[in-house]
């Protein structure tokens, strides 16, 4: 299948003053990762400007000069470009901040900023920036919605020309790692630590390396069962230590560059160390030993709850699993373990309060983990631009420090000094032509590895970067996808569920309204809403899990009052007649946001019509085609919530509008 | 995977004085069935008393004498048996008069009747009565709830042992037609009318035969497209015609025994005369043109209706949708075409109507097609004895003449003086060992095939019957089991969806309560339930349904107070607060019947526990494993209920029971 280059397509440019900076490079410093930006440079050199750039010997005749330079004071992924009477000048500690800084000036060119005078200096926020890819071997991917892996295919692993495509994709915006396959590590997943797949591994590592990406994998928990015959998978058992450092061994010594793994255990039906009587700490610290000697990491995802509740038990709340079961193991994990914690506690819906073990923890590597593939926010079909939420999460002050409190601080490891953090990301490409879909998901792609990179950048900035390196620089484009972006997710927010309660959706596919959907269920996911009122008592009155908080925050959440109105029934029940800040009633707001929600749509469609002729033909109809979608689907949610609402409560909207 | 033989299981009887009469046997009459009885009377004789049975070449010697008589006025499948001075004589106008007269013998050995003075005249009330497998050729079965297809695996058809023991064991309770592929004709299935699958069907068609079973396949209404290579399906396409006709004459031809064909057409997706704006007689009345030269038979299913409704629409109704389909077209059917009309209007609820089709038709020949797959009705892990609710369908009046007007009198052929007519079941069969999942379901298939033979017979008669037949006459077993079964429906009724308003199961899959799982769906099945009330209004004043029956029936349906309570939710749209006859509020009777459901399942469930000892304790234990179950799953769909409708009306039990 044909692909696309997203924000890496180059078109020709006009004849401008800065052509001139790319007409001859000069690189010091021999590496695999130099040798991939200088291939870039000049490939972007040729497609942008017509110009084929001469390689110089010595750095005066060089109008842009590559120098990977131990004293730069960049550290090794940061970078440093200067302009200087007509040269360009990219240094760094190390090769990747070369690449960066390649990519850094790409940008520059396709953002039309003048290069005169230029002097940036960038270093990433987060050491560890990573995709978590959910593909499978069989080609298909949980909760991929862009077509299906360029990973795997009939439980083979893909190597092509699309593998270094999606490379130079992702380390142009900063990521630098990958894991591959889905979480949930089932039958031939479970070999690709076996030699089995060795060469086509090998092939991907090594594309990988070029674009300074370490691989990963998840892992099966019950590996020792599964390939190795053992009757256990004990994380204190002898036999199992000995087959995972002996698998380790093996593994590391055959694939070059592998980061580490990525490990989903006890959770939602998979195997891990609780079978056994030990804890995660157990079960982390295992692995972790067998993969020290090798650098390795073990990323450990803190995605544990009870997935049989009964939904007549009201003291039980999965939104407490995640703390629960981890902070009493504060301390006890081993150096190279990161606890990977997802950044609300159940489950990348539109709108949740932040987990209580990000700033909870305080002897822990953290990475912070979001979800751009959009399980909960339209899949992909629907336009919902997430870094606005991610930075809301990221700016959020937990009060474990005086200063320097907020989870970006956290997960960046200068809260506690740590080097092994970051940020995680669940992919949301696939093999369509366009990776994502929806051609404007691809800013959520985009804005994940910028963000990572750094999370000082505003989400407009990241919008109109994205904006202009995809679609170009005229000022109608620019504003008008903008406008669309920013809109999106607050517009998702408004027709969908209210006021952070979550879910009612179709359990499952986790696709289009269904208020009771999970409101029966076992996966802990209520809303209790009855003739009187809805949402879930949260506080010490009720569930508790407002007390997993720090102060200021705890108490906060605990109080009708002065809890966020955007959080409001997550934490507590609510009469329908309850006035909020604004003077309306909470079933007011329901209406009035659900009403607005779908219009919200109709803008957007209507903005992105009058782009016609302007966005490559392809990509304006895709997205129109979506938008047509979208505006008849947040009209059925508008309609099921309403309904739903008033058939309950029998509650009239004062504006009179229909409701069926 | 090996197979019990149901109902057909021989234990070795104690001696008793019947023991006598198997002791020789005269045949007069050569044909393959009469063969096969000759076989049957010859295994039985062995297995129950220890005895080879003498054949003799005279009768005056014989005990048992098979006498085929082309005047003996059975018609060709009755039969008479005679016990005169310890002879017994079956006659018949036909071979399968024979066997069917010599299982009625083997069923009066295990229920223990004796044979002295014995003179029993049976003519089948049906002259069709056929079972429709949903079987696919990967081996699944659509709504298959007992392992997987014993017809196909992995794209082949299989012949084997059990294809022998399934045709014995529906030959012994009378059914002599089987469809043996989904009516969701995909795929290969598509191509058992083509060579290719010939050897197979052949061998089976032949084993069928033995039993005197005809062989009918569903048919794709697109195979002139998907075979043929044609460009069009129109049935008035003159290439269409002939290749159709070429196909039946090749594959008639080719098939000996084949019966027809059963079509589902413009249904839920399938292809059909409407692609082409033709009507369904054209398209049924096109094949059977194709078949008629052959003897064949083309049943052309009624479940034609709109699955994209919108539920914002209050004007469209399904259950209206067969009625406005058909009716216009009585009398333009061929007469080897069968309308095969499920029960009900919508799609075997636990409570429905009669569909108004039936009685409605004059002109046109019918099937009545019941579901012993228990799609609805709790899928073959909750015990639900359905022959009740069919014998309530046979029952009702039609007034479509003024005797002889109940359905009962229509399919059998008595109304109208047709000959193609007769009752269907969804089979409930698959691979597992018991043949059906739960034990009890067998109960389920035996009664179909005994009530399409005979009409008349009580529930509890057919329950009895198969009692004996399967688990002996100890009268304890007895007595218990047809208390179980007789509670059974009735009680999944009460702790299911109320007074025939049907569905708030979990779509898809159909299993388990979900109050709002089709509320705001697709499928056009509503409850319309707010806070003051529930049901939908099906009288002039809403969808006008009720008009499509006769009179008095429509007259009574559209009343509020006269409309049969249990299908007061169907056709009305009824306050909480509305009192029954009973004198309970609606809501109280919801809230009384959930609880009272729940708790017959614990009484079911001690009944069959108190057996224990007395029933093979292989049989014992998976009863006894899915009363466990249903005694939980009750539960949850008696707080399901209970909680959605308290929440909504907040109107208090007056029992002050537990609702959540």
């Amino acid at each position: 299948m044909s692909y696309e280059n997203a924000w890496l397509a180059y078109q020709k440019k006009p004849p401008t003053a800065d052509a001139a900076y790319f007409s001859s490079l000069y690189v010091e410093g021999d590496h695999r990762v130099i040798a991939t930006a200088r291939e870039e440079l000049l490939r972007a050199a040729r497609e942008m400007f017509g110009k084929d750039m001469i390689l110089c010997e010595n750095r005066e005749e060089a109008t842009i000069s590559f120098i990977w330079d131990r004293m730069a004071k960049t550290g090794e992924e940061g970078y440093h470009v200067r302009e200087d009477n007509g040269k360009i000048t990219i240094t760094s500690e190390g090769p990747k901040g070369i690449l960066y800084g390649c990519f850094a000036c790409i940008r520059w060119v396709k953002m039309e900023k003048p290069f005169a005078g230029m002097d940036l200096l960038e270093k990433p926020s987060n050491p560890i920036r990573i995709l978590n890819h959910w593909d499978n071997m069989d080609g298909s991917i949980e909760r991929g919605y862009s077509g299906k892996s360029f990973f795997f295919r009939d439980e083979k692993v893909l190597v092509n020309e699309r593998t270094r495509a999606y490379a130079r994709m992702i380390a142009s915006v900063g990521i630098n790692a990958s894991v591959i396959n889905n979480v949930n590590v089932k039958g031939n997943a479970t070999r690709l630590i076996d030699p089995v797949y060795q060469e086509e591994l090998v092939q991907m590592a090594e594309i990988f390396a070029d674009y300074g990406i370490r691989l990963y994998f998840s892992l099966n928990f019950a590996a020792p069962m599964e390939l190795g015959g053992l009757s256990t998978a004990d994380p204190q058992d002898e036999q199992v230590q000995s087959w995972w450092q002996e698998k380790m061994k093996d593994v590391f010594r055959r694939i070059p560059n592998l980061g580490g793994f990525l490990v989903k255990a006890d959770s939602e039906g998979r195997p891990g160390p609780f079978t056994y009587g030990r804890t995660h700490a157990d079960g982390a610290n295992m692995l972790a030993r067998a993969v020290e000697p090798y650098g390795g990491i073990i990323i450990w995802r803190c995605f544990v709850y009870n997935c049989q509740q009964d939904w007549r038990d009201k003291k039980t709340d999965r939104a407490r699993s995640g703390y629960d079961n981890f902070m009493p193991l504060d301390g006890t994990f081993l150096d190279n373990v990161i606890l990977q914690i997802k950044n609300g506690p159940m489950d990348f819906q539109v709108r949740e309060p932040v987990s209580p073990l990000l700033g909870g923890l305080t002897k822990t590597n953290q990475m912070l983990e979001v979800q751009i593939a959009q399980e909960y926010t339209g899949q992909q079909r629907h336009v919902c631009y997430l870094i606005p939420m991610f930075r809301e999460v990221l700016e959020h002050r937990t009060y474990c420090s005086n200063e320097q409190d907020t989870v970006a601080d956290i997960i960046s490891g200068r809260t506690f000094h740590q080097t092994n953090c970051g940020m995680a990301a669940v992919a949301n490409t696939g093999d369509d032509e366009n990776w994502t879909g929806h051609d404007l998901a691809a800013a959520n792609l985009y804005g994940f590895g910028r963000l990572s990179f750094d999370t000082d950048l505003s989400s407009e900035a990241i919008a109109k970067e994205w904006i202009a390196c995809t679609f170009g620089t005229d000022p109608e484009v620019m504003e008008k996808i903008e406008a669309i972006l920013m809109m999106s997710w607050p517009a998702y927010e408004k027709y969908t569920s209210p006021l952070g309660i979550g879910w009612m959706v179709n359990p499952g596919f986790h696709y289009g309204p269904n208020v009771d959907g999970y409101e029966y269920d076992r996966w802990g996911t209520y809303h209790r809403a009855d003739h009187l009122g809805i949402g879930v008592d949260r506080t010490s009155h009720g569930t508790g899990y407002a007390q997993q908080y720090r102060e200021p925050l705890s108490s906060q959440y605990e109080s009708l009052e002065k809890c966020p109105e955007e959080l409001l029934l997550f934490f507590h029940h609510v009469s329908y007649t309850y006035r909020l800040k604004t003077g309306k009633t909470l079933i007011q707001h329901i209406y009035d946001t659900h009403f607005e929600g779908a219009e919200d749509v109709e803008k957007m469609a209507e903005l992105w019509d009058s782009l016609e002729g302007k966005i490559p033909e392809k990509s304006f109809e895709r997205v129109q085609n979506r938008f047509a979608h979208q505006m008849d689907h947040s009209k059925e949610w508008r309609d099921q919530i309403n309904s739903y609402f008033y058939r309950k409560s029998f509650l009239e909207d004062e504006k009179h509008r229909t409701i069926y």
